[in-house]
C-alpha cells in the first residue's frame, strides 16, 4: 500500500450529485455486448455499477432482482425490497471491505450504452401545472377563464402511447400528420411545423394494485418506486386539428423521452415540499390538507426539483416542480379512484412544468407565446423546433446535509421527417 | 366398427357458426389447473381444441406457437405463419386420419375457463361510426353541426387503458368518480349514475412496426391478425366532467371487455364490404377510393358483422359494422402515419357502432337519447345500467358458401361499487 490510496471511482469528489446518497437505477450494456445481455446498473459519479454482478460477487440474494434486463423485477418487489436493496447498494459502494470486489464492476458512463430502464405498462400524462394550464388557456381561449371549471377539482390527465416511450438520447423523427389553419379550406398533410417540448417529471409505478380498489394518498409510497425527467414531445399543429372531442392522439404518440436513470423516492426525502395552497376545497380522496392518518397523506406531497432546459446548449428555461398544483400522490389517487388497477411499469407524467415567470416556462409554445416572441439562438431565431435541434433537460434536487441529488438528464435530437 | 359412426365433437351440425371455416383462437385452462397452465385453444362448435397438445400429438412444429399461455407468440409470428397454422388446424379437425389423435383433445366449452387471450400492449379507441358521432353531437351540441370539422378527414381516436382490458365474463365494478351537473355548485363524488355500454369491434395487431415508419393501407393484413367484439364500458357522468380539454380518462379506464375468442381475418373474407361512400376527399394516406397498388388498399375495407346486444337477455339493439365510416385499415394507417410504432398485442377499437335507425344504436345514451326515452324491461325501466345488469353482445358474419362465422360473445355483469 502506498502512503496515499489512489483515487478510484469509489472516491467521489465532495458534493458529487451522484454520490452514495443518490444511487439511481438504469439498464446498461457494454460495447460489443448483445442487447439481450443488458442489465441493471446503478450510477455512482460518472460510473455505472454492474449491480447484479456486485450482488453475485458479494453473495447477496438480490442478484435475482438486479441481474435482469429491465428494472421491472425490482419494481415488482415492493417497498420493503426497495429499501433493503438500497441499503445493500449503499454498503457495497461505501464500506471499505467491499472495495476490492466492487471496483472492477464499475464502468465509465462514457463506455456504456444505456437502455430504456423499464418496460412501460400504461402511460398517463397529467396537466398538473397551474401556470402551464393558465398560459395555454390565455393563448387559446382569450375571452374565457383560462382554467376550465374542472381544473382545480381534479388532476386532468389522459392516456398516452406506452409503446413509443424511448430512453434519453434516442433521436426523434419529426412526425407528419394533418394540420389545418383557419385559412386552409381543407387539412393539409406534411411534417409538423410546430414541434414542441414538454418539460415534465415522470413517476414509475412498482407495486401493482387490484382492479376496483383505489389507492389512497397515504399508499403513494407503497406503489411508486421513483421518478425521472420526461419530455413529452408534442406536435402542436397536429394536436390542434385532431383534438376535438377526444383529446390528443398523433400530436403526442410519436415519441416520449425519459431519463436513462430512475431516481428512487428514497433519495428525495430532502426535496419534499408542501404543494401550493389549494384555492378550492378538495374532495376527500384528493384532500392533502387533511390531518395525516386514515388514508390521508402523512408527508408533504411536492418535490422541489430544479430543472434546466437547453436548446442546442443554450438555456431556454429554468423551472421547479415545486410549483406543481397537483402532487404525484394526488395523481395516483385520482388515476385509481374509478377502479383502474396499477401494473408494474406504469408511468405517469406531471404535464409541462411552468413557473410564474417567463423564464420558468417548460414548453416552447409558452416561451415564444405561440410563436409571437421568437427566441434568439446563435444560429438564428426559434419559435418551434428545427431539424437537428437538440433539447436537453437536466435537474437536481436538494439532498441530505446540503448535498444535491442529480437527476438523470433527458435529451433528444430532432431528425427530419422520413 | 359399427354400421353408423357415432357423432363426436368433430361431427358438427350443418351450418354450425363455429365450424372448420371459422376456428377462432382463445386461451383456456381446465378445472383444477393452475392459471400458469393456461394455453391456446381453438373453438370448434361447442368444444375447445387444445391446440398445442394437438400440434404435439401430430408432430407439428407449431407447438412452439400454440403450447403457450397467450396468443402473443402466434401474433408475433406474422402473416405467413398465421396462414400456415390455420391450414394445419383445418386439417387436424377435418382429415379423418387425425380423428383419433384429436378427439381426446377437445374439451366441452362449458368445462373450461377462458382467459384474456393476449397481452394487450397499447389500446386505442376510435370514433368511426358516423351515426354514433352524429347522435352524440346532436345531443350535446344541438346548436352546432353535429360532426366536428375534423371528423370526415381523419378517424378520431385516443389512447385508453390497456391494463384494464378484461376477458368476456369478467364482472365490472361500477366506477366511482367526480361528477357535476350544471345545477351543482361543486362536483360530488360517488358511484356513477350514468353507466353505459359501447358496442364495438376490436382489432388485434400481430406484426410490429418500426417507430417512424407508417403502415400504409395496403399493409393492413400484414399487421392485423384478427378481431373480436369489444364493450368499452363508459361512465357518462364521470366522462362529461373530466373530459375538457384532454379527453376521456376515468370515465373509460375502469374496464374494457373483449371476447374470449379472436377471429382471424382469414375467416372473414366473405364478410368484407365496401365502406360507405366518402363525402369529402381523403388525403392520400387514407384514400381507399384510389386504385389498388402503390400502398393503396386492394380489397374492400369494411366488415359486415351483424351484432346483437342484449340487456338481461332482452334484445336492445341490432346493428352492423358495415355502417362504419372508417375502416380498420384506415384506423391503422392513421394511427401510424405520425411515426408511432406498433407492438404485438396492440388493440384498437372501432368506437360505438350505430346504424341509421333507432334499433341500430350501440350505446344506451343513444338508445334512451340521453335518458329521455327509457327502455322497458320486465323488471323495470332503464336509462343507464343498474347493479346486477348483464350486457351481452353477440355477432356473426357471412362466411363462405352461405355459412355464418360466429364471433365470440362479450358479456359482463355490473357489480355494485365497493
Amino acid at each position: 500500500m502506498s502512503e496515499q490510496t489512489p483515487l478510484t471511482p469509489l472516491d467521489l469528489p465532495e458534493g458529487d450529485p451522484f454520490g452514495p446518497h443518490n444511487l439511481p437505477y438504469g439498464v446498461f450494456s457494454l460495447p460489443g455486448e448483445a442487447v439481450e445481455l443488458r442489465r441493471v446498473g446503478v450510477r455512482l459519479g460518472s460510473y455505472v455499477l454492474d449491480a447484479g454482478a456486485a450482488a453475485a460477487a458479494l453473495g447477496s440474494p438480490y442478484v435475482s432482482l438486479l441481474a435482469r434486463p429491465t428494472l421491472n423485477p425490482l419494481l415488482a418487489a415492493g417497498r420493503t425490497a426497495w429499501s433493503d436493496v438500497r441499503r445493500a447498494l449503499t454498503a457495497w459502494v461505501t464500506v471499505p471491505a467491499h472495495r476490492e470486489a466492487v471496483l472492477p464492476l464499475l464502468h465509465p458512463l462514457d463506455d456504456v450504452t444505456l437502455h430504456l430502464p423499464f418496460e412501460v405498462a400504461d402511460y398517463v400524462d397529467f396537466y398538473a401545472s397551474e401556470n402551464h394550464a393558465t398560459n395555454l388557456g390565455r393563448m387559446f381561449r382569450p375571452d374565457e377563464e383560462p382554467l376550465k371549471p374542472n381544473w382545480k377539482h381534479l388532476p386532468v390527465g389522459y392516456h398516452g402511447r406506452s409503446g413509443t416511450v424511448v430512453v434519453s438520447g434516442t433521436d426523434v423523427v419529426r412526425p407528419s400528420g394533418q394540420r389545418k389553419s383557419p385559412a386552409d379550406p381543407a387539412p393539409v398533410f406534411g411534417p409538423s411545423v410546430r414541434l414542441d417540448i414538454e418539460t415534465e417529471l415522470g413517476f414509475v409505478v412498482g407495486t401493482p394494485s387490484e382492479r376496483g380498489t383505489p389507492v389512497p394518498l397515504s399508499a403513494y409510497r407503497d406503489h411508486v418506486f421513483g421518478l425521472c425527467l420526461l419530455n413529452d414531445w408534442s406536435a402542436r399543429d397536429i394536436q390542434s386539428w385532431e383534438t376535438v372531442p377526444l383529446g390528443p392522439h398523433l400530436g403526442k404518440s410519436f415519441a416520449t423521452s425519459v431519463s436513462a436513470w430512475i431516481t428512487p423516492l428514497d433519495a428525495l426525502d430532502a426535496a419534499r415540499v408542501a404543494p401550493p395552497e389549494r384555492s378550492v376545497p378538495l374532495l376527500p380522496y384528493l384532500d392533502d390538507t387533511a390531518p395525516p392518518g386514515d388514508g390521508m397523506a402523512d408527508e408533504p406531497g411536492g418535490y422541489d426539483l430544479r430543472i434546466t432546459v437547453t436548446l442546442n446548449g443554450h438555456v431556454i428555461a429554468e423551472t421547479s416542480s415545486a410549483a406543481l398544483y397537483w402532487t404525484a400522490a394526488q395523481m395516483l389517487a385520482h388515476m385509481t379512484v374509478g377502479g383502474a388497477s396499477l401494473r408494474t411499469g406504469d408511468l405517469y407524467g406531471s404535464g409541462t412544468i411552468s413557473g410564474a415567470s417567463e423564464h420558468e416556462r417548460g414548453s416552447l409554445i409558452e416561451i415564444t407565446w405561440n410563436g409571437r416572441d421568437p427566441i434568439e439562438l446563435p444560429d438564428g431565431k426559434r419559435t418551434f423546433l428545427e431539424d437537428g435541434d437538440v433539447v436537453t433537460m437536466t435537474a437536481w434536487a436538494p439532498g441530505p446535509d446540503n448535498t444535491r441529488v442529480g437527476i438523470g438528464e433527458v435529451t433528444g435530437r430532432i431528425v427530419a421527417a422520413g
